[in-house]
């Protein structure tokens, strides 16, 4: 079996090569070919025992598409994308990397097929970012998506292109709409919704961290191993289950600021809380205000997704993933 | 005022233009010029007292849309597109003229507002062929796109990108999913809800018309006088009333195919429910009933959006504007 991973050098895509690299019977047959794509060198790790490839390329570039497809691919991780505040300032860039690479990736699958049969799984990355407010309490699986950003939107008709490619039977696509992920590994970084993770990860080993918005904010969280596992279990799903509707909003944890704290607390201790710091800012507090808080995924719950059910678990994972067990 | 339609050649953009023509004070300002485009050459009304002109061009070719915007017209219908049949059968052609003519018909008003300030309102027709079975009873303003033809998909990346387009300020867009038209004039063709309209047109002629569906099948209508009077309303309303979500379904008539032929009855009489031939064909019923058959339009209701509200009117509507008044 041949794995393609595209964006293998983002944070997700690191880690879903590292299990791919621990597990070579991880889909069944065994991984004999893992190829893995980003626009900047893409790391091999050590115990990756199949026939590993690098190829440093802009799948919304004339022809890299078409060079990465033609290596027959059986299984494809689509993880490429530019992130939502840079979609929203470079409104070109967004489009041509989120929108125009994600069909030209699909397009080329198709010209593929064409020549000979082919038609490789593929498991597309979305986002929760393709709901808007208003929404219900909870965003159940038939709510509609109305983004509020370009990069929403994009993903929105990734989604959509998704969903008719596989209808035409031209891949077999899967797309998963990620919560927002927490703990994010990492230095703090400037995205609005850094803080979810920097209030936990910051304190964990000691330094401070800052939280711009009130206790009571609700937000939809998984953990970076969770979402590793929906790629792997979309990649192990029979398809034919899903019917028509290509895309799942995948199981989170619906959880306050307050209870990441109290987890926070009842984890690392009082020291720990002591260290976050309250610096309101209704600019962030605005824009928070617009995300969902809590979903019903009971199409992915029942096709078998699982992700943690309290902030404990996910700080747990954290602590076993990235500091090695120890706090 | 300079009024451009797109797709003037079609059943709907003629009866728009002719709309038009008859009142050119019909969105305030007077409209002193209108320009007519599509792929073959559009007609223009005798009546028209605008300064009229008529371009015959397909938006999805190169600098075509550029031609077209760098006229500046202040307000846009856009109703052009390859329907549902042909995009299904011709999936290049489909994403050729649905998605990238509309999408470089966008970005080239993007481009002109770039040389200079430039926002017009552009009016998008997209179609309930973004919603796909299963369905709840009635179809709301928040039940989810998932198409299952890629003509619905494409009109569906259509709703997607105008919503982010008007988001930034590009244009003033609004979308209006049109229910099935009926009675749709002219000949009977062989789409697949050509019988909702033919076994009323074909009788009130005094022809045989042929019905492959039972009596109790149940679709979602609205008459091409209705659907004009929804462009027309469009081009008229406050569109920050729509907030974000920029595409409303439209209202219509949920009717019972039976219901249809009551009506007939009670308006052209028995000999012109005889002339409908009842001949079961399954390949028609099972693509019916993908189809939906309710909405709840409350949105597009409080917005001041108006259809007919039982066949009787549905039947006159017809009568009066195609047939002069006359069976």
């Amino acid at each position: 079996m041949h794995v393609l991973v595209i964006g293998a050098a983002g944070m997700l895509g690191r880690k879903l090569t590292e299990r791919i690299a621990s597990d070579s019977g991880l889909f069944g047959d065994d991984i004999d070919r893992v190829t893995l794509v980003d626009v900047i060198e893409p790391p091999v790790p050590a115990e990756l025992s199949a026939v590993a490839r690098t190829m440093t390329l802009d799948l919304s570039e004339d022809g890299a598409a078409d060079t990465v497809i033609a290596l027959r691919p059986d299984l494809i991780f689509h993880l490429a994308a530019i992130v939502s505040g840079e979609a929203e300032a470079d409104f070109d860039k967004g489009y041509r990397v989120n929108l125009d690479g994600t069909r030209l990736l699909f397009e080329a699958i198709r010209a593929e097929g064409l020549r000979q049969p082919y038609r490789p799984r593929l498991v597309f990355t979305s986002s929760i970012a393709v709901f808007g407010a208003p929404f219900p309490d909870r965003i159940g699986d038939d709510f509609l998506a109305a983004p509020l950003t370009s990069y929403g939107t994009q993903k929105a008709i990734g989604e959509l292109l998704l969903a008719d490619y596989s209808r035409r039977g031209l891949f077999d696509g899967i797309g998963l709409r990620l919560p927002t992920i927490c703990i994010r590994p990492g230095k703090p970084n400037k995205a609005a919704s850094g803080f979810f993770s920097n209030i936990l990860r910051e304190p964990l080993i000691g330094e401070e961290a800052v939280l711009p918005v009130e206790d009571s904010v609700r937000h939809w969280f998984a953990s970076p191993r969770a979402a590793i596992g929906f790629f792997i279990h979309a990649a192990r799903l029979d398809l034919a289950r899903l019917g028509p509707r290509r895309t799942l909003s995948m199981p989170g944890l619906s959880a306050t600021v307050g209870e990441e704290i109290a987890a926070l607390g009842r984890i690392a201790g009082a020291k720990a809380v002591r260290l976050i710091r309250r610096e309101p800012d209704p600019a962030i507090a605005k824009i928070v205000a617009g995300w969902p808080a809590d979903f019903d995924t009971r199409r992915a719950n029942s096709l078998g997704f699982r992700a943690e059910t309290g902030f404990d678990e996910l700080i747990r994972a954290h602590i076993d993933d990235e500091l090695d067990g120890r706090i």
